[in-house]
């Protein structure tokens, strides 16, 4: 091994906490924005604040597209996707309600539900998917109570990979007159997502994933029909005078000045996805993570975790080496292999649970729409290498 | 007057809205890091997320010396103003809690104060500032009861410029066991600021109004012997295995990916901030309202709201016309004069009533670090155009 990683071409293998490099059109937007677009959008009726206001809907506009939204206006910014969790589990929730989640939840899911139950408000019932983070939509169902009001589901866990059968589940929730959020946390822009169809009633995403914008960017859809208690309360550029938060959508979720240009680059990202369409990028990455698998599973002692080769999944790769330390192997892989990856935990305790790596925490690789196979070679030859002299 | 706006230079006076142009710095600082630094920092340990934690750390030192601030990690990012607010309030305030807060909040203060008042959790006294905006410390003193838990108080009213005496605010209320909160969305890079000094338990900022950063930055000063409730539950890339929000800031504050591109931004508003000096920006901005607010009188029939002439303002300078609708000169200055004002309410009725403006709102005209006495000059000799016209 090199010690001198400067010489190796960098791999960025860490797609799932955030994409990276983004589309040049992306970076123009956010610039763009800045230099001429730069005024307060909501906040003035002259033409700089109005350019500033047409780039919020025009981009809800091209979200409202790749989910299959009717209104664009249903589709509230956020500043990531645990704000937008958060201002749909507070936002919904009242004292004596029942909630199913799943043990592949991350913590934005997991730590605001466990706070309400902790301060008496709310019961919660966790689903426990397969070793492969799989679950039965009859799980969701079995788990229903009189009072059950919402169920909060990982569109694809973020450790495993695993797909979750949003539809199916849809179909239960909608039955019962359950409510029903997602997390498309790892899902926007890489699984397909029609909220009607799928009977999805909060759509939870951030901006800066799959979807290619800038960090600092994200959403929540809200059903017409569902009307949320805000999680902030404040100015709108609208209705200043009633001492309440507006009514009106998308002001009602989104007090205070927005990320104006972050959202022109999540703009960029939404196009340049919905130019690749996400079926093709869901093939391409699938791809890579078979690639991936295939020569990992070549070393000894290395568990994958989630899904087996040929089945579904999406561009997470999380696995285990026998006898190292996840961190450790992390460790050599940016400092001698020039590679990025995350090790540890990955604010999902209890999918390390399903996986039964809750002791030890794991790698996880992540690939992105541009991620090539010759990357997921490299880095599959550096584990190799790794594995080699471990043993 | 011409109809075509598009001969005459740009002018921009919308700065408490949110300031224009930024300074090259800025852009730049952005662009970078969204091209060499793009990873999700905390989410991981190789070099990229290292640099992009690293973004978040220096911000919060530079903001520290800014604000004088003992450790950087009392700050936490947020989204905008309106977050940081909503954050401290609904954090600190408990059952049966009493609040002080001015008749100059803006929306972002009033509003969540409101909701809390309307669920039955809190009591709320608004003190009335004189008819230009100032307040006595002592009229804050009268209003303590036993209950009172927090005073929140605007330390430049955004719609009449006046500058509310922080300083001995903090005196009253550290003798009385009240926390303090202040919201510095006109003052942060325009006023100096001392949190220890001034007696401040809480500073909320925006990034991208004086501090010259993106908009969708901002922050919330927590002192360190004050632990709120967080608003939002979730990962933090720290402590994934507790089901808690960790206790360690910025940690406990900071759920979800952060803006670390806007972020970067704002590090580089803040430097050239610190570079100029608070001081010298003030003086400048001071000095532009002088020559505005002097040319303005020379029009008949216009009536400038908050502190008169000589006096001490930040660079909001409202006015209405007598005998014509603000929203009206609005759209003249934007469509004839290609001038950016605005007109309205400003999220502010309350101050309106206060400058007995509630029926017809003003026009806010503000200048910010670069604005000329060029351009105010120009402004105000275009009002006296409009006036004419009007008489």
């Amino acid at each position: 091994m090199s010690d001198d990683k400067h010489d190796k071409p960098f791999i960025y293998l860490d797609h799932a906490a955030t994409s990276w490099p983004k589309p040049a059109t992306v970076i123009e937007a956010v610039t763009e924005a800045m230099e001429r677009d730069g005024a307060n959008p909501g906040r003035g009726s002259h033409a700089m604040a109005v350019r500033a206001s047409r780039i919020l809907f025009e981009t809800r506009k091209s979200l409202a597209k790749l989910f299959v939204i009717k209104n664009p206006n249903d589709i509230s910014f956020a500043l990531n996707t645990t704000m937008a969790l958060n201002t749909a589990i507070k936002g919904i929730l009242k004292s004596g309600d029942h909630v199913i989640a799943t043990a592949v939840e991350h913590n934005s899911v997991r730590r605001p539900l466990e706070y309400l139950k902790s301060i008496g408000v709310i019961e919660v019932t966790y689903v426990e998917p397969d070793e492969k983070g799989i679950l039965d939509a009859k799980q969701v169902q079995t788990a229903i109570r009189s009072n059950t009001k919402l169920a909060v589901v990982n569109h694809s866990s973020n450790l495993l990979g695993s797909i979750l059968p949003i539809g199916d589940i849809g179909e239960v929730t909608r039955h019962s007159g359950v409510k029903l959020l997602v997390d498309a946390a790892q899902s926007a822009g890489i699984l397909d997502i029609d909220v009607e169809a799928m009977g999805v009633d909060m759509l939870a995403f951030p901006g800066h994933k799959g979807l290619l914008g800038p960090q600092g960017t994200g959403g929540l859809y809200i059903h017409p029909e569902l009307d949320l208690e805000p999680l902030m309360h404040g100015g709108t550029g609208s209705q200043s005078e009633s001492i309440e938060q507006p009514a009106v959508r998308p002001d009602r979720y989104e007090a205070g000045t927005q990320n104006t240009s972050g959202i022109s680059g999540l703009r960029a990202g939404v196009k340049h996805v919905l130019h690749e369409t996400v079926q093709n990028i869901h093939t391409k990455e699938w791809t890579l993570t078979q690639i991936m698998m295939q020569k990992l599973l070549e070393s000894k002692g290395i568990r994958i975790l989630g899904p087996a080769l040929g089945e579904a999944r999406t561009g997470i790769v999380s696995f285990i080496i026998e006898g190292a330390d996840p961190s450790e192997i992390g460790f050599i892989l940016d400092q001698h292999y020039n590679m990025a990856v995350r090790t540890g935990f990955h604010c999902s305790p209890l999918a390390h649970g399903t996986a039964g790596t809750l002791e030890t925490g794991a790698i996880r690789a992540s690939v992105g729409c541009f991620t090539t196979s010759q990357e997921v070679e490299a880095f599959a030859q550096a584990v190799k290498e790794i594995v080699q002299h471990y043993s």
